[in-house]
């Protein structure tokens, strides 16, 4: 996997990261481990945690709304985040805050900023020029459209097919930063390319780009967005490109709040959920019935998707 | 202008305006001259008010929680909606809500999306394919990165230049879609391109698309919410392509709430803000003291600003 | 139950559901119905649905981001929107909007604000005076604390200490009332009570009144929200007091939006979550596995929970 | 002033002062001066800061999306925050956050939950029993209803009357909650009152309390809408039992984040907006004219809005 980050950005990294100041706040020392360290994230972009706000035991200070720690036994602790996870006591987990520096294409931040319960900051290019990082998928990813799922991916393409695919993603993308920078009028270096020409407005020549391009942002939710952020977008019908952005956050949340990740993972994303119907159904299965979608009084669709909760044949 | 719809859609459109059916709700009649009618916007862009909540007498009744209309005389209600906006009280022109379908270029829906308090519903590139329809400054937005302000535009381009920019802009577009048709493996007409072929899935072919691309949504808001977009958006210092949506939804403001809107236009549109410093400068010009950016203790910059709003030379 | 309006009251609801405007907008025949209306809650509280914007088919159009009307055959529009609420796409739903105007105790106001996410204008007691209307449990909810739950009722309170309770609460909110107005130095005519005093500011005095005097509001929300609220507050484990405002917006959802009503009661009224761990309890009991809670991996509470979900003994 | 702690609490607020640990996140020394620390306000009340994340140069960060710290001469960080909040870039101000835990009367709780953009988790009177701890005003914060704005208040009561006022807060707080205890049939000690009954719900009983019994709460914003708060509620408009909240905060402001502190003070807490049509006037004046209401087209009472503005007699 190739380094998400030129010599310039490591070393600001690095600077950051050897200094220490004494707090009286609440710390994550797991956390701060990694802290600004770029999680490379598929092939230019990365996730790194900035900052963050409160740890496990900030929820259940809140929840007491104490004078002090508010934190009593690890075991009661636990108890009480798994308590207020299962029963939807949502509060406390926004007391806990955490803030992302993400490098990612622009089609998924597209996606990402659906999420609207957080606070952003992107990179602009209306004052400032793109670097030249595309997204292109590897091999394994460049899957077919899905037969029976309108917004799903079917097999991997091979062969020359593939190829191909390759061949016009790059291509498209290079010729179009090409282009940008002659609507520009700029060269790598900064300098102007051609003395006699204005170059089009940066707001304007931006609009050349394609949409795998790398865009940035400074990213900064509270736990329970987040929480519910990573719920949908760590989900298997996740767009396999947001969803490995997911999956590197759901590493960092085990580092900086361990309760609360068990919790998550017990409770939401190792969890399901049953309809009505549904539940009947599996009442009569454990009664003994023998039934089947003629009679759960389900869709069939919805009974495939209830056989492959329950790991049996449909 | 082109116009920005197919036939299909605009019979739809036509059979939507042709249904009445009473109601006791409260209604807006200006609004409901122009209801689901497509204002064009660019060159393929549009806004359609496609429903609304309440009308300026819905701001009253709020303001004054009230069991019926809760509005009097005209006149009170005007200088009620003038009160209510000049003193910040912002509550009441949230009970008033509007929704927009509205088809604009991927780059503005970028920056329109940072609007976070509003409810979103975008055209899916994951599941459907996008029209061949693209974003070209027309030749008078053809302008040069403006050379004192990193955010905006210097003069329009000419000649061989703006030729140049329009071709490129063109021919990278047109290409972009080409191939993403190639990806996809499909005709025009939706039938298979190459029957040996898989194509590429949806999801991962939208990201050879060039930013200049129309996309749509349907975009709902309330009324303050909505205020502070335009005052944001249809500000001088907007980005053109965003500020000509702006400015056609105040044009559909003045019809759906014509006292909020001509207190909008007052208070805030028309209206400006005064540092403290600024503001003692002022006092001092109007006791008839002569001083310049040297005795008013403002920066450079921040004079200019006030000579340009009190139409003084500076 | 007594009337919780006035005459006054009463006649300009009245006006309201006699007038009738023809509108281009969608409309729910069956809401229009009682619009307006009070619907009585508690002692002296009602809900009325005062206005509304869209129904099922603005749902399904927004899914569709389409031109028209966007719905199809009703059973296509109702699998879409269960697909839609199964699935948590939560978007389309906030495309239609509702609009209350609520009375309700102060104790309750305090526990519905914490819904964030919803446009609220309540009646000020610093610019008005409030009416002498309190609330008082009912014999059957005059309930002792719960001995198991920390939060939540016990038996209903019999004989002597039912009527204390009864007369405590009367006598205390009588004289709070006849001790405001006094501190106003108001009779309730309006008329100054003693010349020779000036009375205390309302902002003042309004914190001499019990939290079981009733305040109202008009409040507003999208469709999402407004479901989660319900899911929260029409819960099992929600105050009897809030509860009850919940069933009774129940019952006009289903007014309203017919189709997200039924999927709402499937999926999230009446369906239920099941943690990793009780999930694989559930399938081994399906497959004729005989468990009790030390095999299950279950705390006992989880398990108490589990076996009340799935209607068996514990 | 009453000490608003007991010594168990001060003790908690000491061991958790006493601790410290490294981090590698940016701190604001001044802030941590006074961390965890209650400020006294009003009879029973405080304010204190009890997490925060983030420092000015956090706010420099995130404008610049940059890498590391995102600082560079402190007067140029001075100018791009003074920038940023005169043209309303917002975002970066919510890249830092800040946690109060706050002890008020629940009638300014009422007036303080309306700004919904925070995280809240208060003290519940479902699960716990509240303190008998109540807001009486000072002798000079006990005024008469203005006479000329009916949201405000006017001259300060005295003697005969102003005794009486004292004694009927006093009384019916004190009996109010002596009934609070013997509806719940406890003693102060936790300990049963009447082992014959068996005493209503803490959710019940509840509802006797009186509307200035101190509540408490952990109360968690970002800095952008931090200032909104602060903006309205610091205002000579607000009611002095919320302004004397926001006045303390400010100082909190100051210590944290110095600059935007600052920046604060200058464009929002001090600036001023004028209409369009009181920016004519304001033009006409300096330019020598002489003019009155009639002449500016205001009304009388903006004009005599712009006049104190201005520090002119009107």
């Amino acid at each position: 996997m190739p380094m998400p980050l030129n010599p310039e950005q490591q070393a600001e990294i690095d600077a950051m990261r050897a200094a220490s100041t004494p707090t009286r706040r609440a710390c994550a020392p797991a956390l701060e481990e990694i802290l600004y360290q770029a999680i490379p994230v598929l092939d230019h972009g990365f996730i790194r945690v900035v900052d963050y706000m409160g740890d496990d035991g900030a929820i259940v200070q809140a929840a007491r709304v104490s004078y002090g720690r508010g934190t009593r036994r690890v075991s009661e602790d636990k108890g009480l985040i798994a308590y207020l996870m299962r029963h939807r006591h949502t509060t406390p987990f926004e007391m806990c805050e955490i803030k992302y520096h993400v490098k990612l294409p622009i089609f998924v931040a597209r996606q990402w900023i659906r999420h609207r319960t957080a606070n952003v900051n992107e990179y602009s290019a209306r004052y400032s020029i793109l670097d030249k990082e595309f997204y292109v998928p590897a091999p394994d990813q460049l899957s077919s459209q899905s037969s029976d799922n309108r917004q799903g991916r079917g097999n991997v393409l091979q062969g020359v097919e593939a190829a191909r695919v390759h061949e016009l993603l790059r291509d498209d993308a290079n010729r179009a930063y090409d282009h940008y920078m002659e609507l520009l009028n700029e060269n790598e270096d900064g300098a102007r390319r051609d003395p006699a020409r204005d170059g089009l407005a940066r707001e304007l020549a931006r609009m050349n780009l394609t949409l795998n391009y790398y865009t940035q942002w400074y990213w900064k939710t509270d736990l329970y967005n987040l929480l519910r952020f990573l719920g949908l977008r760590a989900d298997s019908h996740a767009q396999y490109e947001i969803r490995v952005y997911a999956e590197a956050m759901i590493d960092t949340l085990k580092l900086w709040v361990p309760l609360a990740h068990a919790a998550f993972m017990e409770y939401e994303h190792g969890g399901v959920r049953l309809s009505a119907t549904a539940l009947e159904s599996v009442k009569r299965m454990i009664a003994g019935e023998k039934i089947g979608q003629a009679e759960s009084g389900l869709s069939k669709r919805e009974w495939r998707e209830l056989m492959t909760v329950l790991e049996l044949e449909s």
